[in-house]
């Protein structure tokens, strides 16, 4: 038997507690032996749940428990979470965390807490929800340099641009949809503004390049400016807009990573991924694409992930497991205006067309409405902004502007 | 240092070897020592092999040289591959393979075998070449009872179907295109009349469920009988055909496994998976549907794979890792004809849609061309099978069926 504490009862905490209870046997069948919730750390009363018992509201109980060896931290927040998980580590405790918000700001230091202290510091459903991915990243594909990771990252975002896309909904509207059915919070920002899925690409970047990214190195754009005009010019093009992570590698060594609006092309295996879902695509030098997908965060995916972590920490409990990363202080970050790629962009003004090919060169067009949507050729951000610079010089509005993903 | 042999050093194997030499740091950094290659079996000579002095033509030098700790066996076939795997688990090697046909043949002896010399038997490449999905569900999906998988597993037969769909192209000429471009082979039996794709659902059964199902006691139809009347209707409903293998687990607990052509809807995830790709799907109690995507087959894709599983043996020599399924003798398998689907049917004949709406019930039909496509609704192939007789006894001809995979 091994006994474990959760840490939080809220959506996902009380997801593992289920599962552990309702999974018992099949759980057992793969461990060979039982896992037993011995402490729950939370500030509210459960009196009806089964194990009622075992709730606490301190958080000493659990740390002074000698027989409590793996700790599940699913309170959210960077505080007290970080402060308890380092004591469970420093007591020599695996801990097992769902929190991305954690993962992205001090993985580095926890990963290295863990190794010192011989333990495990696990966190599958800190990005992808109940999707498989830091494993796979880790173990199936250790034969691969990981060329570039993009992905899908947060259902909130997708879900909108999805009512967008789909059901021809304004950006409001389709934010007040997701808040009514539970996807959004009351304070979206976190999701809309992008920060959410800057996390879960800072993790990924993190564990395919070996040196920690910190959110804040990370140019970050949102889907609020996002218009039905562009999503209606994108589909004339062929691609859908999309709320992309994405990190790859470049020639000198260096990363090149965004978290932006992308146009996707309809051919690519991101472009479906719709709703509430999502996806990863992982582009590694001996596999090509490989693509997981799924339901990126909920109470029982997000759970089942938590377990599994769980799971793997009881069967190692004296091992440790190699995930690992080294600290890192953004120098093998490129500046994003060195970011290059295709761009599109929605204008307005007299012989839009004809002053934009003069100082963009070669590119496509659709024109509707009055407005006119471009596609240019690969330049640099910083190359794009002085171009942008001097068309609107020329009486041209630039309306919008998003990166096209080659991906 | 670890030692290894590769026995094999055709396609796979040379990738393997490839990986190896080439990825040599990549994989030092993760597994904190050397993988060196210390034998490769082949009858042929490789002379400009960087490696040619490692060449052996004899499996005893292998089985006797106590330094090789793991064995990679990717010659395929079932013999002499069989008895070299057997030899080498007994001698205390554990043994890593991509060979579907001899896991799908021997799975549940060679587990045992293993599990009594307490080495390990890993097989990662032999589903879904390069796409990480053994190590996935045996661990990070292990908080789930697994409902249902299916997949596209065979890349050679959906190119065909891709070909046939996109452009138009008889099944002949798409057959011939891709023995032309390589992913069919001279003679194509295996895969086309689906043995291939049964053999790799076959595995993933056992793995879900615990006990190993042998490829004869699965139903399989292959693709030869769709034609471009069939892939043109299913498009007018809403579908798209694909080779699926597929099992699911019924509430009395038997399984439904089958491998056939299905009727697969646009919205479906497995639905826009194309050419030499491959996709699975496996439905969780807990995490709800989760698709891995990527390439197949191909050298370095399932290389990629087998080096996976070479790590995981190298850092597992003194642990067994838990990978296990019991024998079966197909008692846990309900027969074909009482699998539950709705059916597509094309007939031709007078006043086909009155005959087919009285034996049938309700359907729905698409006329075209003096034949008239139908889906039916739910029913057991049994069941289907005596309504197509009844509606031949009308003077209607059954030209094909095809199942509606809901998934």
């Amino acid at each position: 038997m091994v006994s474990v504490a959760i840490m939080g009862h809220g959506v996902v905490g009380s997801g593992v507690a289920e599962i552990l209870l309702t999974h018992k046997q099949k759980l057992f069948s793969s461990l060979g032996e039982e896992i037993y919730i011995k402490k729950v750390l939370d500030l509210r009363e459960f009196p009806d749940s089964p194990i009622a018992d075992r709730f606490t509201k301190d958080f000493e109980e659990i740390i002074n428990d000698l027989e409590i060896r793996v700790v599940v931290e699913v309170m959210g927040g960077l505080n007290p979470a970080y402060t308890f998980v380092k004591r469970c580590l420093k007591a020599g405790k695996s801990v097992v965390t769902s929190n991305k918000e954690l993962v992205a700001a001090h993985g580095a230091e926890l990963l290295a807490l863990a190794k010192e202290e011989n333990v495990n510091f696990m966190f599958e459903a800190s990005v992808g929800g109940g999707i498989p991915i830091i494993r796979p990243m880790n173990q199936c594909l250790v034969a691969n340099n990981v060329r570039e990771v993009a992905g899908i990252l947060n259902g909130t975002t997708n879900f909108i641009l999805t009512k967008m896309i789909e059901d021809g909904m304004q950006f409001e509207d389709a934010l007040k949809l997701a808040q009514d059915l539970g996807f959004a919070e009351r304070n979206p920002e976190a999701d809309i503004e992008g920060h959410d899925a800057c996390r879960k690409i800072c993790i990924l970047a993190s564990l395919a390049y070996g040196k920690h990214v910190y959110p804040q190195s990370v140019h970050t754009e949102g889907i609020t400016n996002i218009t039905l005009e562009d999503v209606n010019f994108a589909e004339a093009f062929g691609y859908v807009i999309k709320l992309i992570g994405r990190v790859r590698k470049l020639d000198g060594g260096k990363i090149d990573i965004i978290t932006a609006p992308m146009l996707v092309p309809f051919k690519s295996q991101l472009s479906n991924i719709d709703n509430e879902f999502n996806g990863i695509m992982v582009r590694g030098d001996c596999v090509g694409d490989v693509v997981f997908y799924g339901k990126g965060a909920g109470k029982l995916p997000t759970a089942s992930a938590v377990v599994a972590d769980i799971v793997d920490c009881c069967k190692h409990l004296k091992a440790r497991r190699f995930l690992f990363w080294a600290d890192g202080d953004g120098s093998n970050i490129i500046d994003y205006r060195d970011s290059v790629s295709a761009m599109y962009i929605r204008v307005s003004g007299d012989d839009a067309e004809v002053k934009a090919e003069k100082i963009f060169g070669e590119i496509n067009t659709v024109a509707d409405n009055g407005q006119l949507a471009i596609i240019t050729s690969d330049m640099s951000y910083g190359e794009f902004e002085s171009k942008c610079a001097a068309l609107e010089g020329e009486g041209v509005k630039v309306l919008s502007a998003i990166r096209i993903g080659d991906i």
